[in-house]
């Protein structure tokens, strides 16, 4: 079994009000030396019967096709074996 | 500077229904082989005029206080340098 650990990230020219948000309450709990937040999608695929290959070619699939936004976001991954 | 990277994750025992319909767009579109899909946040936290250390126990304190629900979510993070 494979699992794939995808990050789903906005592209840094998009603009990023739930990261900025997170950063104006890091600032009122008095957290100092924040200087910004972005926030994105954190996925994790399980995989049965694939090899690391099939598996590899499925979640570049899985996120050109559903997950990420071509215009506004980036992805990358890892696949591992899972034990 | 530093950046800290986090990824936040439901914990396994907790029921994720927009995982389950991630899985099921997945089989819709015929990707075959996906035993399961979890969702989870990516958050990307930037630091001016800390120490690495200092870094670590600001991401700590954020998240714990701010990022992440104990009950029902696990956190992991990495603090590195950025350029």
């Amino acid at each position: 079994m494979f699992r794939a650990i995808i990050d789903i990230t906005l592209r840094p020219s998009i603009l990023d009000p739930q990261g900025k948000a997170v950063a104006h309450a890091v600032a009122t709990l008095g957290i100092r030396g924040v200087q910004g937040v972005r926030m994105g999608k954190h996925v994790e695929v399980t995989f049965d019967g694939l090899t690391e290959e099939e598996a590899q070619r499925a979640t570049e699939e899985i996120c050109k096709k559903l997950l990420a936004n071509p215009v506004m976001e980036d992805y990358r991954f890892v696949v591992e074996k899972k034990a």
